[in-house]
């Protein structure tokens, strides 16, 4: 438990947030790799949010103006693409559209790597990694083994926080224990299920659905817990009908669209 | 009921045409979004076509001479895709390929509203949008949101009529109900369901499948009553399988597979 | 039953292979096309593998020297894929990295058979292919219609031991038997579904999983046959848990999470 935000009061906001999100269905621009792409639309579509891929140069950033949040995902980031990322996230900057950053498999790829310090420097709203990215990002490791993480997340959290602090972001690291933090505080949620790893995308489209939530509220804190929090109870509620990595892949989708109040409050492991 | 074409002809017709799909497996060639190129290319499967993603400069306009039906969907089109879409359209006007034009989220988007209109005077055989897709490619409205519709299926008909006569495509409008007209008659098909609207690729799907159909006939029309139809009424189908969008995408590519001649008929409401 | 590889060795090997593929869960770069890109990382991880879609230039050939084997497949290859193909198969060849080539509806496409001209003379340690893409490469057909095959595996086996000859690479032929050859020798494998080529993907992802297999062994011709037979075998098990390709391709990747060596011995038929 966090003194500065009993968990009661997070997990209120989390299903307040989760009925805003039925309603108002934000809609989130994704500029993401071409390899999590289908499970990323599905994802918000399942949970009630309107997905647009719209990553082309002369596109991304008139986008980002109108869209409710924006993520950039550097999975496969092809040249037009990086060009598209770095529009979307000054006009992001510059429209307070909020945006995720998810810097996947940086450290010594130099392309993604180079590109993510750009991005990083204008401010991502949130930031989603695991504890091998977020070391990278932070300056302080070589990343990990393609999008495995060699590290744990808390030894990853002191880079976080630093992060959180240089720039104004919230950032969550994935793990089995996920963790979020503004730099003041921190917030570890414990639910979710192995198999999220077994699937390609399991993580990804939680970025998006970060962006997603933070279309509705100002307090990213509030919204990126609420994300972690649905996502991750929704995989629980999946694997306990899947018999296998393809049928909880499906099984997720369907979770996150019957997601309810009752079994998010059931479920939800913050502390 | 259509006085010009009374709905057991066209049930009749789509009955035999899917029996020819199945038989011929038509070549489909797609160039269409990264997000939804899986859900295409196993809708194509699944109905008993045979899809070839080829969509690169210098490859998609000699393979438009061979395929059976093309479709061009703009939801990511890509610098190199844009020029591939060029060469194939021409190459499919010149040698008499059917092909589908699919203008995705085109309106305040520039690049593939250009591409759009310059692809719209190559004279599709086929249209496919949403209302307000076919509104802006008529140069009557700005679009709509993302891939999501800001005007109904009725208020886009005059637009629908319009473009087919001016192109002398067919040209269909989805919405619950969908509208297919070719300037002269129109057709409304009712079946489907609403959890189409809950995956990525279900519209963009039947796209592929229109340029199925269209490969099979000259009668373009009849082509895309059969492909809206086959299309909706095995989303019907897979709907009381499903329990959620998830199952739903997977018992959707089943449906397709054992769709028969008994639940055309059964199932179909044309009007 | 093959003189110099006796089949309860081979099976023996693949068992051995597939215990060790989940312990060391090898990192596979996969440069492969974007429709099939989710299918062939889901395959992957559901096996036990780790892949990791890097297909930069500038990132691929670092990325290949120190991934455990490597999928190029030729789908969609666009420019800055084609490099960095180039890349990725000289870095490999330098470090002794194993890769599969997967030549993709080459014959009379252009761009990819000129590319698959190049790779395969950088001596792919496995080519994979239908009999139409066979021919093709070695020189002695015109390829397929699409991705589809317009022979027959026994016609393409002269193909495939002069291909393996003239490059040492092991080649596979994929059909209702899949072939594999090292021009010494030759093995028939029978095990499979006809839904694998209900589904896209179904082919490519095995090229990625001959990867994975390649990554734990210098022996390429045992890792290709474990490859083909955990994969086929797992096909067996998932369409009699199936009710259309849908359901399929959901179906076979809990097959591959949960293969073990009973079934694998009970079901195996090499020759």
């Amino acid at each position: 438990m966090n003194a500065r935000l009993p968990v009661h009061t997070s997990l209120d906001r989390t299903v307040e947030l989760l009925n805003r999100l039925r309603q108002d269905a934000p809609l989130v621009q994704c500029l993401t790799n071409t390899v999590v792409q289908p499970i990323t639309a599905n994802a918000l579509l399942a949970l009630g949010a309107s997905p647009a891929m719209v990553d082309l140069p002369g596109e991304a950033g008139p986008f980002a103006e109108v869209a409710g949040g924006v993520l950039l995902n550097l999975g496969t980031p092809q040249a037009d693409q990086r060009e598209a990322m770095l529009e979307a996230a000054t006009a992001a900057d510059a429209h307070g559209t909020p945006w995720v950053l998810d810097p996947v498999a940086i450290g010594s790829l130099p392309v993604r790597t180079a590109l993510a310090a750009r991005l990083v420097a204008l401010r991502p709203t949130i930031v989603r990694g695991n504890p091998s990215e977020v070391l990278a990002l932070a300056g302080l490791g070589s990343g990990g083994r393609g999008t495995d993480s060699t590290v744990s997340g808390e030894e990853a959290l002191e880079a976080a926080v630093r992060l959180a602090g240089e720039h104004g972001s919230v950032v969550a690291v994935s793990g089995a224990v996920d963790l979020v933090t503004d730099a003041r505080r921190t917030t570890r949620i414990s639910t979710g299920h192995p198999w999220l790893t077994t699937i390609t995308g399991g993580g990804c489209a939680l970025g998006a659905v970060m962006a997603a939530f933070a279309a509705l509220t100002d307090d990213a804190y509030a919204a990126t817990l609420a994300a972690v929090t649905a996502y991750t109870v929704a995989a629980e509620v999946a694997a306990e009908r899947a018999t296998g990595p393809g049928s909880f892949a499906v099984a997720l989708l369907d979770a996150l669209a019957s997601l309810d109040a009752d079994t998010l409050r059931d479920r939800a492991m913050l502390a």
